[in-house]
């Protein structure tokens, strides 16, 4: 199978992460974004979207977005379960799964866009919206403060063991820290210790 | 089981059309949101962002997001299959089912929580950006082209067949249309033939 892929975008890096896992080896296909490769007539067959990534499976057919991509891996490799095994669990994964990139990635996003990195890369590409960037940058900070209080409670984002929601989160919070300038503050100790927990596995370094 | 709703809200709708598909029956339980019933602590433990709809499954578990509550229903009572079979539908369908969520159910919630409704009925709830309005109003328009040119060659929205696409797609475009005033053109006709298509399927009017 081949992965449509950018290395340093948080979006391809949970396939990566996700197929780690799995065992499961993918044929990375490099896709220079600055060439708006992905929005080429040829891409737009890949996914209608013209987003990374996109795999191409063995028999020649194309799925996109992440998540989509791996359901498609967890039903031709059920092992190491990553989404849920009861019905119970399917939903209580799913739902995490979803808080996260429903507070905390399209926060991270909104901040990403109109920040300066974007503004530098791609000028004129997105119209800068201070008070938009504001806004996110604080929401992005109060979902770090929920995230260490909730693992307080818990080891993993979605519960006791790793899922596909670690691998959000992970991908998240690197990306933040990295790329968009918002760490978690220091002080989060459960959500630092988390992250030193997830990151120690072979697959974060896909 | 007991789903926490709120009838006129386009979440808790794709769970009440997505149980009726199934024949699964819900006990309602209307929460008021004008009162903030779902920031309350008790409700919190439901659904730790506050959120509507929750579910309380018959043996008192709870999950949030509607998405989630789907798939432990689908879990639960497989038939009708409404996220997939094989490893590359179960694919294609979450594909389409978040290019939905994240290209056109996010704009259409941009334009909500800035436009008139939300204004009158939370003053101060949300900081007004009128240019983030301006821009979301102008992609759920495009949004509404692609739908139209996509089922030019496809019945609906993942495929040939009705899926949890369609309940995601047929709750954005009617809250788009009654709640914030963005009706798609009436010359998209492969759009609106869609939207009798799934409109005249009994659980509609759940």
């Amino acid at each position: 199978m081949k992965l449509y892929d950018v290395t340093a975008a948080p979006n391809p890096r949970r396939v990566r992460i996700f197929a780690a896992e799995k065992g499961i080896e993918l044929e990375l296909v490099p896709v220079d974004m600055a060439k708006a490769e992905h929005k080429t007539p040829e891409f737009l067959k890949k996914h209608p979207s013209g987003k990374i990534p996109a795999l191409e499976t063995d028999d020649g057919q194309f799925l996109g977005e992440s998540v989509a991509i791996c359901r498609y891996l967890e039903a031709l490799h059920p092992e190491p379960n990553l989404f849920g095994s009861t019905a119970y669990e399917l939903g209580r994964i799913e739902m995490h799964n979803r808080i996260l990139e429903l507070e905390f990635w399209t926060q991270i996003g909104i901040s990403w866009v109109n920040g300066p990195v974007v503004a530098k890369m791609a000028p004129g590409r997105f119209k800068q919206n201070p008070a938009a960037k504001e806004a996110s940058d604080k929401n992005v900070h109060a979902f770090y403060k929920r995230m260490d209080r909730e693992l307080a409670e818990r080891d993993f984002m979605a519960g006791d063991r790793y899922t596909v929601a670690d691998i959000t989160a992970l991908s998240g919070v690197d990306f933040a820290r990295g790329m968009v300038g918002l760490p978690p503050e220091e002080s989060l100790s459960n959500l630092w210790a988390w992250h030193t927990r997830v990151s120690e596995r072979p697959s974060a370094s896909a």
